[in-house]
């Protein structure tokens, strides 16, 4: 049994609630867009706010880190216990582009409430559950009457996610020390539905390559030499034919290697959410399902490897026709990973098979950008378990499992700090990240408070750090 | 035997030489690039100053034929002999763009001779080869004592060619009945080399297909979506990919339907003529032969019916990566066809091909061009062993047998009039069509007027006309 009773939890959270939200509108009002340079000020602004906030909170140590980019904040605050598990939480004070005209029915950076919802960029990715942590915290104290939090409690908010966090992974090995935890909680995904609660319990990883082929030494003519010469746009097609086999698995050699593959216990369980493939189909804009044969489509985008062609181009795209071989052609593929692909390992094996493809004649050259590694979180790490166990008190239902499709920095953490990663997020897929009139639902983010303010009581109480 | 001396042929050409240069080097400095809006009034130029020196030349009915772009010139010297056949001269006076900064030696509209070769835009493509038909009727003549040709004789001299003869084909059809004739001379195309004088017999076709393939109704998310969806890419590469087989055979079904195979006789002729597959190679900037299994470079580059991608396109090809699954994708594709194959037919089997290729939740739309069809003069046919007699006295040795890769609106004229068609050029390929430094071998000029000169004879002695 938890030590925190729900009912204070509630009352403080209820007692806080206006000021609390007073707050998320004046973080929200600052457009902290990384990604354009006129708005630098502004997330200096927004790492300044909040390392403000963190240190108004109780945070004991709070730092602006800067990077060659946007600024991190950095927040610590020890637990009395000394032994007591250390737990780093992060998020992104950083916010995608908006503007009115994009279709927003009110201005972006003037946050709104209609309808029990608040609109505002960055309402949900990601200041609102990032900010759902400060007053986790003081409800968690509040109802316990501690002084401090019963984990040793680490806060990374970096400053330039939504850019492609091109300093974090350097940022983290730099101060790896400092970032040292038993675990890391990312509040930066979403749920299932606001009538389903979930937690994720791993990302897949992402490695990336361009292959560019190169044929005669111009476009030549087509009629002069066509059917005697080979044709770098052919080859990059028959490249990218044979990525899959045809039970659309991907045929690169030792591509599978180490996979962790799904326990029969996952497939029930992601069989058990309420999934309907028409409005998955509406929301992929698609008008098919496609996958690897022998999984469903939740099985296939979360914990699935992938192989897709992000790009392909070669020789006349323009109106009409142009009778050429053309001089070369460029793909560009990208590889979703799960638990138990070595980045390292794929990169090889795409090389070599890659290699194979190109026909004599035929000049190639690929690059791989940095990888993303794969992230996976055991059902019944008790970490986890606490993550669970904290929401559904805050939910009052139980809670069901996700993964995401996606991939983020968030293995960075867990590779560089060698901690497990867990994912606490109350967003849900209507909340429009990146899309206009973005929004958090206010019920599910007070949800958020409660989650947080139940969590490191029960982290205390049932597991004393790695494994 | 022939009525014409062949001394006395030369000797006529000989006197004339001089006048015949100073005439031609005129009309090579006007620049008629008919890809160049700034030019249409040279174009028309070239066409008024060829319709006057055809006039000077004693061509009966000279007249200039408008057209919705740049006027061709048509002019008509019929024979004293009613039943004599009638021959219709193809070529044209329009040229390709040039300028001194591309890379020409001299100014491209002012013609200089170097060392035997006169160098200007249009000496070889095609102004020079038109224009010794002029002497050669001449020649024809004098040494014969005629007053008219020994043929009814028609020329009709386009000022399109260079920008796809847009509008040759409704020309010829609406002026048909001006056009009609037992045989057309195209003078318009090359042959093997200054030592081994060649006779094209036969044109690839061509048809051309945009094929453009649609996805989801928006670039997606290929961490959120990938592996689940099909790729419009993927589709794009798998389409392009099962264009041929393991042997590099278009794996199209019914593609092949009424392809009229090589003779041994041809093959044997193919493989005596002195090829050199790294040069080859050279001029074709390419490093490595590849084509349909059982035929030779020339084989397949002159009688087989080809495949090729010339352009392929789908998703982001910028500098680095975007993980999407792109929205759509477009391939255009372009098909070589030699004699049997119908650009009808070829079309319908493209289509049935390409519906098959498109996976469930593609949606895939086909669009084709205006084809055009190959032609083909069978060895034996009494016209063209005319050409090869002519042009064997005028050069003093066998003349070889080749065919063009490429395809041209030569082919309209074989197919709207019902007569075959014949390949008289006396260019070699390091003339420079469309290239800086573009010439004409003078002495190669002149036998091509000796040809023409022995030609009108030859034709009507031992042809009547079709078949």
């Amino acid at each position: 049994m938890s030590q925190t009773p729900d009912s204070a939890v509630r009352t403080y959270i209820e007692q806080q609630r206006t000021a609390f939200l007073d707050d998320l509108v004046e973080w929200l009002r600052i457009p902290s867009v990384s990604a354009q340079p006129e708005h630098a000020s502004d997330v200096r602004r927004s790492a300044e706010w909040l390392a403000g906030k963190l240190r108004e909170t109780g945070f004991t140590t709070v730092e602006i880190w800067q990077t060659p980019g946007a600024p991190a904040v950095f927040a610590e605050w020890r637990s009395d216990d000394p032994d007591a598990p250390t737990v780093l939480v992060y998020g992104h004070h950083d916010v995608q582009p908006a503007a009115r005209e994009d279709g927003w029915d009110s201005e972006p950076f003037e946050p709104v409430v209609r309808e029990g919802r608040l609109y505002a960029r960055g309402a949900a990715d990601d200041k609102g559950q990032v900010f759902f942590h400060t007053l986790g915290v003081r409800a968690h104290l509040a109802a316990t009457g501690r002084t401090a939090p019963a984990v040793h409690l680490k806060l990374l908010i970096e400053g330039e996610e939504e850019s492609g966090s091109p300093h974090f992974r350097a940022l983290v090995e730099s101060r790896a020390d400092r970032l040292a935890a038993d675990a890391v909680i990312v509040s930066d995904t979403g749920m299932w539905s606001a009538d389903t609660p979930t937690v994720c319990t791993g990302m897949r990883g992402l490695a990336e390559c361009e292959i560019r082929l190169y044929g005669p030494d111009q476009d030549i003519h087509s009629g002069s030499f066509g059917g005697a010469v080979p044709n770098p746009a052919t080859a990059a097609a028959r490249l990218v034919a044979a990525l899959h086999d045809e039970h659309a698995r991907v045929a690169i050699p030792g591509f599978y290697d180490g996979v962790v593959e799904l326990t029969d216990r996952e497939r029930e369980l992601f069989a058990e959410l309420p999934f309907d493939e028409e409005q998955w189909l509406r929301t992929a804009k698609s008008y098919a399902t496609h996958g690897e044969a022998g999984y469903t489509t939740l099985e296939r985008i979360w914990a699935r490897p992938t192989a897709e062609v992000n790009g392909i181009g070669g020789g006349y795209q323009g109106p009409g026709s142009k009778t050429i071989i053309p001089a070369g052609a460029v793909v560009k593929l990208s590889f979703r990973l799960v638990a138990g692909q070595d980045p390292d390992h794929v990169e090889k094996a795409v090389r070599a098979w890659a290699a194979e493809q190109v026909p004599a004649g035929i000049r190639s050259e690929i690059t791989f950008g940095a990888a993303t590694r794969p992230c996976l979180t055991p059902l019944d790490h008790p970490a986890l378990q606490s993550v669970v166990r904290a929401m559904s008190r805050a939910f009052g239902t139980p809670v069901r499992f996700t993964r995401e499709g996606g991939s983020g920095p968030a293995a960075d953490l867990q590779e560089v700090l060698g901690a497990p990663v867990l994912f606490l997020g109350i967003s849900i897929p209507s909340d429009g990240w990146h899309a206009p009139n973005e929004k958090v639902e206010l019920d599910l983010l007070f949800k958020g408070v409660e989650t947080s303010a139940y969590l490191w009581d029960d982290l205390a109480e049932h597991w004393r750090g790695a494994p």
